[in-house]
């Protein structure tokens, strides 16, 4: 019987090993530690910004965020739906805001063409802040995830957030080691270039602690603050004393160990990301109707995080074909249900949603790990080819 | 020069490093895994609860508990003033909901008079709900924290809390390993009494797993819609569907791998705790107006986890023995800042502060350490000693 092929999991080595046992038999094994400071370094510099601050998860580097922003009860934030939905509650429901759902251009990414019409023509900008017409309630920021390590468009979505007075935040939880190739932004790595930028290490990111987080910020007193509220907000480590409503959402040095070891691979796992990206696409791409989504190799080097099967042409219909690779013990997966269609967000604006409705529903995530082989790759080919 | 004591660090030995090494090497580092399980059970079984759910930090675990014992926005929650303030905010103002704050007794733990006294005088029974007079707001929950591992007084807590309509919930962070040895309760946990009880790992806790946190309670669905909502509120595994707003505070494999080892030494680790406590009692209680605080060693087993060096009738004044012992290179720390003083809480109602004032003045928590040696226990009592 042939071995199970994950979608994503850990790529862990010697050094991975050495770095946490160090940290374990040394008992510095808590928030306290040397290697958090050092690791939010090594992130800072690989991305080329004054400070990093680590957290315990993607979801509170971006909760930290919009504390640190200053998003408030009633405010809204401009959000995409095709999207975790982790990417949505920190933003808003953590903090009291609610969100206004936009849909995607075919970088999968927020579709700046609907978030500009939402400012013009369903708001009013008053006093360098915008209002939302329908609601009267301030639009206060404006999100940007990076989908599957996707660039989305930072140029027209920075201008649109300067005109209208939103804080502009970078999801790139998904997107470390994206950065611009070309143009006026070339060199720039995606989460730098917004107000605020977000990473995430959980087990299935393309670098992982395990679990974790990273915020960084163009604003240094912001960046301090997301600090300050991640340590519960102590003004005074002997007293505890506390001086406004703080987290427990420190990184432990066992974590920060993992990823400084993780994070001196990332371009190594890039280049592998990459190899059986081509290859799948090779195999694949506009065979039987058949595609691979594209990534923007022109403008952009993405990191390749995750790769994306799209059946709209091929006669194959997408649950179906996660069944059947399932079968045959190779993991795959469908894009997140749209965030404006769960549970929690029934009475919330949602626009611009017709492409984000069609990759929802003609996307299949294919096997991506930084250690799938090349043969395990040609097995899950063969497999897509003989559906 | 002597060595650097600290206040309480982590005691790591082989087995923390062999099994935290095996998740690591096995890239089973995330928040799936086998461990996370299996130290989930480790503990319920610990505690005589059917079922625990870990979470990434005791503050975490608190806030699920908050959510599982439906706190709204607008209740109000009972709760200590003299406890650390990751006790208050996860109840209270996470979930919308306002602290009113109450003294302590001998315990160092929530005064059951002064609850009583609340309940009874300033609040009225409306169908089974409490009700404040002055804020007119519902009274959800009382909190009991465990405060140094000393056992709250759980029946007549648990008394009130039933009389009155209460949500009962046991902060036993600090107090892991403490029973009821005598009386109806005997045999029963710190933490297992109430509606809900939670946990910490923390670097500083008697057992750690870097940090870390475990809930348990005797409503199984509470228990279930914590681990629910510490999942992100996955309703749908594959298709991305969540059915409330969920929050990412999942426990990782490796941290329940350092967990299962550390639960294996607890009662090693309260063994030593009591020995080094008796030596600092033989020393220093009753000696020049000193005294080292009892635990209730009659009705409980507690776990001695922190000591309380008691400077009242001695002359001495807490901060100066504080910086005289640092310049000692000996760590030691005064209680908490008392929460209802702090910056977020000037509006709220606090009463009977009396005892919280006066230990809050003139407690100073002794070096603790599992792995505190005897030749160090007797440099900190001659230290103090020659004050």
């Amino acid at each position: 019987m042939a071995d199970f092929i994950p979608l994503s999991v850990p790529n862990f080595g010697p050094r991975e090993a050495e770095l946490a046992g160090q940290a374990i038999t040394s008992g510095w094994v808590s928030t306290s530690g040397a290697r958090v400071a050092e690791f939010e370094q090594a992130i800072a510099a690989y991305l080329g910004m004054p400070r990093a601050v680590a957290a315990n998860s993607g979801s509170s580097a971006l909760h930290l965020a919009a504390m640190a922003a200053g998003i408030r009860p009633g405010d809204e934030v401009l959000v995409p739906t095709l999207t975790f939905i982790a990417a949505v509650n920190p933003l808003t429901r953590y903090v009291g805001a609610e969100p206004v759902f936009i849909g995607c251009d075919d970088t999968l990414c927020i579709d700046p063409d609907a978030v500009e019409d939402f400012c013009a023509n369903r708001c009013t900008l008053r006093g360098g802040r915008l209002y939302n017409n329908r609601t009267g309630a301030h639009v206060a920021a404006l999100e940007a995830v990076h989908v599957f390590g996707a660039m989305a468009d930072i140029p027209r979505l920075s201008d649109i957030a300067r005109r209208y007075g939103l804080v502009f935040i970078e999801d790139a939880t998904e997107a470390l080691g994206t950065r611009y190739t070309a143009g006026p932004l070339a060199g720039r790595c995606a989460g730098t270039m917004g107000d605020l930028g977000c990473y995430s290490f959980n087990g299935n990111k393309i670098v992982t602690t395990g679990a974790g987080g990273m915020l960084v910020s163009n604003h240094d007193d912001w960046a301090g603050h997301a600090k300050h509220l991640s340590t519960q907000a102590k003004a005074d480590e002997l007293q505890f004393v506390h001086d406004e409503v703080g987290y427990n959402y420190r990184m432990t040095n066992v974590q920060a160990s993992l990823g400084l070891a993780q994070l001196a691979r990332l371009e190594e796992f890039i280049a592998v990301k990459k190899a059986r990206y081509d290859r799948y696409r090779a195999a694949l791409d506009g065979v039987r109707g058949l595609r691979i989504l594209p990534f923007d190799e022109e403008n952009t080097r993405p990191n390749y995080w995750f790769f994306s099967l799209y059946l709209k042409n091929s006669g194959l219909d997408r649950d179906t074909v996660i069944r059947a690779l399932q079968a045959q013990d190779i993991q795959t997966r469908p894009v997140w249900a749209l965030v404006h269609e769960q549970a929690d967000y029934p009475k919330n604006e949602a626009y611009a949603l017709d492409k984000a409705r069609d990759y929802r529903a003609n996307i299949v995530n294919l096997p991506c790990s930084t250690n799938l082989s090349e043969a395990d790759c040609d097995r899950v080919i063969r497999a897509v080819l003989a559906l």
